[in-house]
């Protein structure tokens, strides 16, 4: 069709002036302006709308708020913290503001909704849309809902791996093998990671792992491993760590590889929800983008565990199995026992005091922990061809008992920034026993919800401290386990959530 | 278990002084503090962390930001306009802060997810939790997705319309018949309801209607009505109106009927998702506790409306039914031809202007628009007994012709709070034809993008004015429609988007 104009002004410069106003929205772009700015009044932009601020190459989707205060001035725009960052912007430049692009891929997604599968394109194009900031929150939501309900095919799986790897970085280390390792989790406390990195390393391996801070646990490997160095290295520094050590241990997010995962990890976080197809394309494209060769998967099992049943565990191994050969990526996948937690802590810091533990052959080091990164160690040194089938294990072992792990640990903690001693909680409480008997059962997802509530990970100090561990005999009034926290706020918080589940460690009378 | 307290501190007060900051954020409640305000360091609270905000019985969850700046001190609060007006609170007076309790039910959304159907109790759970603002809308965002995807079978959608009355207020009128009538949609511009209410209501018949803000169109009925008469009415309010003149029609929203409806609609909108769940509790709740006792329901079907296929609307108007007779409404369902817009304009204030000339019996009054309300006002009529069967559509004709209807409208609408003319847009464009022909399909959800893109609902002079209907010959250059909005930048997009979808209304060759 053709046109006519007809009473359109010249369009306005929608400038305005930045201005930094310390605000701190989280990760949440916000700008600021008056009602009265004439900007807005020409766009036609209402409070909580989602607006386009662009400062030269850098765009970002804000959320609009309005104020009515002289505080502002009409000409400025106020930016949150946020918004500050990813504009790399200064006091008093311009940033133009205009109408986001119609998000076309959301049709896409409500496609998906109504039972049509994803394309390889659509996912691309959706994923594409993510790591752009195009998605608010609701949309982020709806679309993790509709993978989890719907449950996407290998093929999707597939393509949805294929299109994180494609939104971020990606690795080449111009040798093989790289060796990884991921537990699917869900048993607090199971912090394996950084002394499987340490043995492999110290093996000769390399090992440059990326790790995820917490989704709905208390603490991610991320989380852990920052109590004891640095770990938002960017992908140079990481090389530098790698190259120089052979391992490392990083915040995956801080070196852009699948950043659209850690995205998708924040919103799933609220959701407090762990999706089969989100959970292998969250795994899969960080070990690919990471450039790894061979991985070997822990898949932990049990009543309380993320996996409830064995034939859970199998398949999703099998579909972790399969999708990672699609890109070439050597696995194996171990079925193990997620019955209760391993280790002592549960929470960042309390958690690496058991690996401190470990790496130094303590007398009282947790041994369940200490033997699962044993066990995954070995089957990592003969996947990738380090040791014989069969003599893994014990070469784990002798790297263990050597001393040559720990040195390795710290040179690699030295290499990251500095190794450092992990905080002590401000705040403690004394859970005991209500009677004498022997430890029935633990409640991984209740002692989980105890520590977060404590603070775990948003207060690295925080968590639990277990006292006893399955099958233990323990008399009345011994503790069980103990509360860290550091605000009162949440340390009555957990203590309360606590009290009203006493059962959360089964005690039976052993008469 | 018993317990033995081991370095707790007594609770601080956690009182905060409020400061009304004049920060519009729409409908989302804010909290501003200061990054060292004290109650946030003892409760472990961070920026974007959802908070409990108490002053005396009024409760809200809210969002917190942080801002280090001595524009707010350290013991100050600043709440946005939308939290403040919840609080019902004044400026300096205490407010109480603390972690909101754990939102249980959204387990029963997970489990939902996971394939667990609905039970009565989870959803009244549910709903009590939205009702409360418990949820965010991430976790709104997941119901909503969940619902669409899943498909709730007949006995969760009438458990949900039951929780989504419970959670609201009812009407009783203590006589029968009270009738209503809905449009499931996706019909532009299909405005016939204020027609039905004026006609019905001069027929002596009692129609108390209330009605929806658009949701994914560029106008709802309250949005179009609103350019005539007030209607954010209160139920006493409206009450006095129905009284008085034996119709209304206001903003459901106002008069809290159902109000979880709204609270789903706002991000269902942002979804621009409509799922048949959600649909059909939402228009069924809003009647029941309306008081209605006759319904007739619209499904127009079409290429382009809401409903795409014959079958659908069929489907979709068998489950309305039978849900709606549950609750002992009497319903029919009348299946439309939904190929085309309806009327000439798109957008409350062009949409208005349509209703006023049919009233008016105007020689060029669009008669699609004319006949449609006559059609579902005999039906309802019929149904409600007030005319033999057969008899309803005359009777409807001869209300309007006699100019009774009018008069009944403007009677209503200054009941309501005085009659008032539609706004006119500040901008127009019109888009012309390419070149000569039939008009062989027009796209009535591409109209809407124009409408929407153009401002409205939010701008109630935007929208679109047909200037040709499904089958009419156009010359070359003669004008297809007009876009009318307030803002140039508005004016603009919609244009962009009109041109790079020239086939909107698809025009071809006559030979």
């Amino acid at each position: 069709m053709s046109a006519r104009p007809n009473g359109v002004d010249s369009q306005p410069s929608n400038n305005l002036r930045a201005r930094r106003i310390a605000l701190d929205t989280h990760d949440q772009p916000v700008i600021l302006t008056r009602r009265d700015c004439p900007v807005c009044r020409s766009e036609g932009f209402s409070a909580h709308a989602r607006v386009r601020v662009q400062n030269g190459n850098h765009r970002i989707i804000a959320t609009l708020y309005q104020i009515d205060s002289d505080w502002l001035g009409p000409g400025e725009a106020g930016l949150s913290e946020s918004a500050w960052r990813r504009l790399q912007i200064n006091e008093g430049a311009e940033v133009h503001l205009s109408h986001p692009q119609p998000l076309n891929s959301l049709s896409l997604v409500r496609g998906r909704i109504w039972g049509r599968r994803f394309t390889r394109q659509a996912l691309k194009e959706i994923i594409t849309d993510v790591a752009g900031g195009r998605y608010a929150d609701i949309h982020i939501a709806m679309l993790l809902t509709v993978m989890a309900t719907a449950g996407l095919d290998e093929g999707e799986v597939t393509a949805l791996t294929d299109a994180m790897i494609g939104a971020g970085d990606t690795l080449k280390w111009g040798r093989e093998p790289i060796v990884d390792k991921h537990c699917v989790g869900g048993l607090p406390g199971n912090r394996t990671t950084p002394l499987v990195v340490a043995i492999i390393a110290a093996c000769g391996l390399w090992m440059p792992k990326t790790s995820s801070r917490a989704i709905t646990s208390p603490a991610g490997t991320a989380d852990t491993m920052e109590t004891l160095a640095p770990v938002d290295l960017d992908l140079k520094a990481m090389r530098r760590v790698v190259e120089r050590e052979g391992g490392c241990v990083v915040w995956g997010g801080a070196v852009r590889l699948s950043p659209v995962d850690d995205m998708l990890i924040r919103v799933a976080r609220v959701m407090d929800l762990d999706a089969e197809a989100q959970l292998v394309a969250s795994v899969l494209s960080k070990k690919i983008a990471a450039g790894s060769s061979h991985l070997v998967l822990d898949l932990p099992f049990g009543p309380t565990a993320k996996i409830r049943q064995r034939t859970e565990a199998e398949e999703l191994g099998q579909r972790l199995k399969s999708v990672a050969e699609h890109f070439g990526l050597a696995t194996r996948v171990l079925i193990t026992d997620g019955s209760a937690p391993v280790g002592r802590g549960i929470g960042p810091a309390l958690e690496a005091r058991d690996i401190i533990a470990v790496l130094g052959n303590h007398a009282n080091a947790p041994a369940d922990l200490r033997e699962r990164a044993l066990m995954l160690s070995g089957e990592l040194l003969e996947l990738a061809g380090a040791a014989a089938a069969g003599e893994g294990h014990g070469l784990a072992e002798k790297t263990l008992a050597s001393g040559a792990a720990a040195a390795k640990f710290e040179a690699i903690c030295s290499a990251q920034g500095g190794m450092r001693k992990p905080p002590s909680s401000r705040r403690q409480y004394v859970i005991l026993a209500k009677q004498a008997g022997v430890v029935k059962e633990m409640d991984n997802r209740r002692l989980s919800r105890v520590a977060k509530l404590a603070g775990a990970p948003g207060a690295p100090a925080a968590g639990i401290e277990l006292h006893c561990r399955l099958g233990d005999s323990i008399e009345r009034e011994q503790p069980v386990y103990t509360i860290h926290a550091d605000s009162t706020g949440e340390l009555n918080y957990a203590r309360e959530y606590a009290f009203s589940n006493g059962d959360i460690i089964a005690i039976s009378a052993s008469d």
